[in-house]
């Protein structure tokens, strides 16, 4: 029964996060046409699409795959051993290439082209460590809402999103696989490649640090 | 018993219809008066207008009409055989007369000439792209989460267009009676009648794609 | 029993009113004074905070008075029967007092003069146009809503002024005794006194449409 | 029972109170960094990261301590009897040592001098008022909210709060651990420490009103 669904759950994870991708660059490219040198206006439209666009995705995709969008996400599942191996790897594979093709799908939308090397340097130690912050949010948010209000979990993720956007430096990438997939749309989302090692060493950091820390906070006792 | 319920069903849609599009149209002519020249805050205000009111007008409207309100959505239920063949045919009549009229509340409550045409080119096959891809993730968000979380489902819907408005390069119409009643407002949320064809064509493309999609994706295998 | 709880309902329709008042007024100064001449902003903040601030108002004095805050609804009320004459005057004082007290609150908060009376003309039938299509929305989605989907009622509400500030030419006062209150105002929010006659007859007419046109549409049927 | 479980509730005030005020000075300098000297603009950005992240923060720590995150609430609980001094103390004690570190963790990811004195002056007692009718309308949320729909209680709160940032002239810091950590940050969030003693002032009157009006409000009559 779970090997007849792999297939299916791992078009899920690719065609998730292809949405969510052209959801990020997109609006991204929407706030920078129209606001032009506005940033902030700019972050606003890009937060209260990706905020929104994220909580329908779950809901989507929650059935089929479990909505993970998301590497550390999914290697977080693996280290609760939640999901397998293979399953992993398998999922892993998907949201790297649809976090690739959602870029891909936003520059078509934009008429603008394919092919893109961001340009957008985002460096520094202060940098990475706002993406440590961002993601140890994100999965102690995914962690503890699923335990606590299980169907408030995708709204939580949203809204988690929407704050991360602007109170992180970094505007809270919080994923490798968007990560990646930013660093080739040169646009108000791109980050420069060589900006990319920091931000994933600091979302692995993040990751590892939630993943120690709110099992342990939510652990309840069991009385004597 | 369905026979009688008829009318009240028609003018429901007429009615809902009519309230989004003094929605749509009426928020973007109050952005264009408010915001002048920057687009981006008139479309933060068009946005979170229309996704709170698409919402409440689902509330509203769902019990008795299924708060269609968009053709594509009645021949999606038609070719699922969730309508007949006449129903559906009301439904596009009235939601396309709705459509019209509310257009025209719009243009009488701001004082602007009720009869119009729009000329605000909207041209490119990049746009039509983007209508495609809008609608295949309106369709698919509907079809989704009515069988994954029915009761979250008129939320869903706004916030899928808040995310949709800014994220899709022509800020999602994803709806050939929206188009059409559109192309008769010369204001912030028009669409000149020569660019309406290619918006529907994407939208059907999408809409196909998604109907083909999504309940082969969300089919629940039964064990052997 | 439902003689001991007046006071202390009435009471509730005078705190609720108030800071409802307070928000309208109070967000509508501090957008104008950030955002100076650009009153597309003011806007947006003036509408997030009346729908965030709506919604909780509600979930906190329903319990106790229904929360109407309203003359329109409570006279829609006692025309369902819904509460006593008696009551219902007693409701429309305190709404009309707490009203003008939260102006005063908003006043008071941003060190502005206590009294004042409002120089902002809002004339025109196209604004009681207006306001009738606010106030039919605004009634129908109460008497749909708390039919549908009765938990989901406060936050309908909250959402639908949230569209309506924006969709409707003069960003919906919808309650005559928020109008009269705000002619009390010479700020964002403020109200000339000549204009609001025409604002109350708009919104009556919009209640008694409401009134008559969705307990039809929403009846259900009987099967013979 | 309860004693083994202290130390994990201190640690879940501490970690709460610092991720809320990483947000609250972080999303502040995110927007004066973006919007330059457009407050507005800074305003709506500081919003919407707090009302969005406090509800987070609250379904992911109430169920370990109750997600007070406010000294002033800590206290209403401890007034109701809801909580011991020892704890009481102990839950101040974490907030205000959580929310400082949440500064410097902002202070840390915009790469700003960690250690920094506030220079915005915040005076008046048109400040103290408007912080009184903050708190009172913050803990009157809370208590009429849990007792009617506890469910909805941390949508509630960020709802109030996305209200009062807008609709209080002091933008509503309803909190002295909140006050306090503010006056040691140099940034859009920032409070001058002369300045902190009339916000307390403020926030303790309103927090007293609220007690005493709320549960009197709310009582449900027995029947003789």
């Amino acid at each position: 029964m779970l090997r007849m669904n792999l297939p299916r759950r791992i078009i899920a994870e690719f065609v998730g996060t292809a949405i969510l991708l052209a959801i990020v660059v997109g609006s991204g490219m929407m706030g920078a046409r129209l606001a032009g040198a506005n940033d902030a206006i700019a972050l606003l439209g890009n937060t209260i699409a990706t905020g929104a666009g994220l909580i329908v995705l779950i809901w989507i995709f929650a059935p089929v795959s479990g909505a993970h969008f998301n590497p550390v996400l999914t290697l977080a599942r693996l280290w609760r051993r939640e999901t397998s191996t293979t399953e992993a790897a398998a999922y892993i594979g998907a949201q790297l290439a649809g976090a690739i093709f959602g870029v891909w799908i936003a520059h078509a939308m934009f008429a603008a082209p394919i092919f893109q090397i961001a340009t957008k340097a985002r460096d520094g130690v202060a940098q990475g460590f706002a993406e440590c912050i961002a993601t140890f949010g994100l999965i102690g948010t995914i962690l503890a809402v699923e335990r606590n209000r299980p169907d408030a979990t995708p709204i939580a993720v949203g809204l988690y999103i929407v704050a991360a956007y602007w109170f992180t430096a970094s505007t809270s990438f919080a994923n490798p696989a968007v990560t990646i997939a930013r660093s080739l749309s040169d646009s108000f989302a791109g980050i420069a490649p060589h900006s990319v090692p920091m931000f994933i060493a600091g979302q692995a950091a993040g990751a590892i640090a939630a993943i120690l820390f709110f099992p342990w906070l939510l652990h309840k006792e069991v009385a004597a």
